[in-house]
């Protein structure tokens, strides 16, 4: 390809993109049609097919640059606080999952329809999402690691994998049934309550079984 | 309407909403479709707005199918275990709690496509579930209250409920992301074991922060 040929596909995938992203955050995944992205992106519907090979992959770039917008967002709330006095380093590390799952919250009450499409994107059976998308989802998952290795030193590298995909499933189900009001209706506050309440329960119920530390259980920090 | 009349179009009723629930049981909530529905059903299309108003009271009706379906589920497991000595009532509450949620991941394995029109279907903007859907789905979360109750005999009945409700919207978000492999592969031994694992934990993190308590704090239970 020449310089000015490659030039022109990479300022049409940049288009495309875009016109994806512009559609996704107003109108939600269902909404993307190949004729309609063509029309906002400014190209022909043929078009398209010379920058992706398929509407999949665009979505998925707008899904890792949605994942690049919550890491920027969980970073903010994910460093370590400073140190006080009265307060335990269980406390610490229990009110950082806290802090971040309020985060969550907080990051898909504001971009409703491109978190959904994180979750409602599906690629053809027997096709893998990409290895920089998994390493992208991965870096996520790493915020909630850090306040639980403190919390659980005996576990393997492994196993934290484990627990902090599961905890941010527990609190993904509780922010997407919560934010569609699907159990009935929760204000925002409840909402925010409950998912600190559970979340530090949960914690708290996490911290190291070894005795030596059983002494030093932190008090009640969140309660109803 | 006369008696022969009346007792045609409960037929077609019911044939409308068995074949509705073995289309979204075989190809899920979006395959519906009222030409083919009527297909299915062996009637004209036209014939299925003299039964119901439109295609959503069908899947309403189906919907409450599958939640008293639930129901029979979930009330096999949540009945109080014989007493066993060694067991504090903590730890049996506790594992109560472990068992329904167990059962809500078997339910939703088994019935995938069903059990997830619970979540899919939307109504209309303005239009309300009818009463006696939310009824049902209430039995749903009083399986989980009674544990609650035992688990916090300081919390009030709103507050019960609510918990309830946030609880369930945590083990569906571990249940769906996990069935899904949304955050990778997990096996279902895996998925099992980390329910298990992170229900437990949080049980035990709600106990009663009551002193006269606190001293009974049973001991761990599931561990990873």
């Amino acid at each position: 390809m020449t310089k000015p040929a490659a030039e022109r596909r990479q300022k049409l995938k940049s288009a495309l993109i875009e016109a994806a992203e512009r559609t996704i955050a107003r109108n939600g995944l269902a909404a993307l049609r190949a004729r309609d992205l063509a029309a906002e992106a400014g190209c022909a519907v043929g078009a398209i097919y010379t920058a992706f090979p398929d509407l999949d992959a665009i979505v998925i770039a707008v899904n890792m640059r949605t994942l690049a917008l919550l890491d920027r967002h969980l970073r903010e709330v994910s460093g370590s606080q400073p140190a006080m006095a009265d307060v335990t380093p269980e406390d610490r590390d229990l009110a950082r999952l806290v802090r971040l799952a309020i985060s969550y919250l907080t990051f898909a009450a504001k971009h409703g329809p491109r978190w959904r499409a994180l979750f409602e994107h599906r690629l053809p059976d027997g096709q893998a999402v990409p290895a920089w998308y998994v390493a992208e989802q991965n870096r996520i998952f790493s915020f909630v690691e850090a306040p639980l290795r403190a919390i659980r030193p005996d576990l393997t590298a492994t196993e934290l994998a484990m627990l902090a995909r599961t905890l941010f499933s527990a609190v993904h189900g509780v922010v997407s049934l919560g934010l569609e009001q699907k159990l009935g209706h929760m204000p925002p506050r409840r909402l925010r309550e409950q998912i600190a309440l559970v979340v530090a329960a949960t914690a708290r119920g996490l911290l190291d079984p070894a005795p030596a530390r059983a002494t030093k259980r932190p008090s009640a920090t969140v309660r109803p």
